[in-house]
């Protein structure tokens, strides 16, 4: 039985879902934190913990700490803010950071914690909401391998199989990496499906041959059919698809490499931004290469 | 047992093999014909066919004529060239056309052909020379049902499954969305691995990763590893890619819609041909993307 007190910072979708989970495999959850304090005291009532005001008080009231909010900004205010910060008091806490984040953002914070007697991980995940309910989230480590290992019984109720990526900072390069070729598949999936549309082929017929074919990829099974439907219900949304698709550009301007598929998706994702569709889920990309749906949202 | 005569125009990588493939299964291969002489010949004393000096000999030594050559100008050439062409005195032939094509080339083919009194199918393969020998082809079929019927256990010899997917030129429709969605996944795998590499990440590690994530693809399996270690053996040449994204991006044209994606793949596949490297597999595509590679071939 692990009896380490566990806290979450960010109850959005990932977020409430993961806590979900934790409680469902045992684990005690003491005390939840949210931008939105609504949400984490609705989130708290459900799973019988307690909803501190202060991020401090969350950490005085937990073991281990998993923080699952939106964006570097968000992470700089919830560790870095001096009136009120994870970082009050944290010695001997563990720090499970599983927002995308710049590498940069998970380095700073890594040695934020060190310097406070903390420990961190960086815990990126390849998933999406169901297997954040189900614990079969893809979560790539990064940080040192001795925290890794003292923190296995929570990733192992989170993931099937958490994978040791290397040390802080790896693991936000390895996904900035998975999201922008995932972004690539999926602008270009929208515009084989949109001109196929535009032709007038089934497309019930193409995409079952694109997935016998060259043609096929994960994104073909998980976006296909709602970008035909569009139905884009929000899983991974549009905004987020930018974000780190602009992460994994941003580190090939440090490199010096010149990466044109992955702008013209990062093109794609922040115009719809720019429509105001930046909350559908990625799939949503196909509103805006398939005729008669430019620039409307579904 | 099948009697029909079988003739085949072009007998490169794919043709060769779709030839040996038909003598293995007992069909009776009578004639072969290549704009390279040499090549035919060699092939027809491999098989025990004959390796006629003109396109109307050919015709006359065969029932079912596979055509399998590079691409529209090819095409023009053997159907429509005045001094000697396939349709001369080929009333009653079935002409089966596995080259990727324009639709327009297609649809001017089958009405040449109804001219002639002949028949006609598009018969666009989306697989590659293992398949090819193996007779494991992924073929979409289009034309006339009847005519397709007819040529059913000629397809099924080449092909375990053998998808109709509509009247004359919806098949080369269809081809080229695959091409242009693998091209584009093919190109943004690129980018992903060149940017690991840049970054110092294991490639090993990488495409593990990409492969349970939502950056897996078909052509993650085909070409990661050969773009990982430089292993550029022709199967689909950059220059065939070069030239399938561009007729999906006529038929974009056509329909007013703007593929950013596709378009940015194009131009990497023209760059390669300008680079001289057209003739490398499209996994070559990695040579424009892995830092101290850049413009050089492999």
């Amino acid at each position: 039985m692990n009896t380490s007190r566990i806290g979450i910072v960010g109850v959005g979708r990932m977020g409430a879902n993961m806590a979900r989970r934790l409680k469902d495999r045992g684990f005690v959850l003491t005390a939840i934190y949210d931008v939105d304090a609504t949400r984490a005291q609705s989130l708290a009532a459900e799973l019988g913990a307690v909803a501190p005001t202060s991020l401090a008080a969350l950490t005085a009231a937990a073991d281990i700490v998993l923080t699952v909010v939106t964006d570097d900004a968000a992470m700089q205010t919830i560790f870095f803010d001096p009136t009120d910060s994870l970082l009050a008091d944290a010695a001997g806490r563990v720090f499970l950071n599983c927002a995308t984040l710049s590498p940069q953002m998970h380095l700073a914070v890594d040695a934020a914690c060190a310097r406070a007697g903390a420990s961190a991980l960086e815990c990126c995940m390849a998933s999406s909401i169901t297997q954040a309910r189900e614990g079969s989230l893809y979560l790539m480590i990064g940080g040192n391998r001795a925290v890794y290992e003292q923190a296995l019984p929570v990733l192992e109720a989170l993931s099937t199989s958490p994978r040791y990526v290397g040390e802080a900072g790896e693991a936000a390069k390895v996904k900035a990496l998975v999201n922008m070729v995932m972004n690539i598949n999926t602008a270009g999936l929208a515009e084989g499906l949109g001109l196929a549309d535009a032709l007038g082929l089934d497309l019930n017929m193409i995409r079952e041959i694109f997935g016998q074919t060259g043609a096929a990829s994960r994104v073909l099974v998980t976006d296909g059919e709602d970008m035909q439907n569009r139905d884009h219900t929000c899983y991974f949304s549009a905004a987020h698809a930018a974000k780190d698709s602009g992460i994994a550009l941003a580190l090939a301007g440090q490199t010096g490499l010149s990466l044109p598929l992955a702008a013209a998706a990062t093109a794609q994702f922040e115009r719809m931004q720019q429509l105001g569709l930046g909350e559908l889920d990625k799939s949503g990309i196909a509103e805006l290469t398939f005729l008669g749906r430019s620039a409307r949202p579904a």
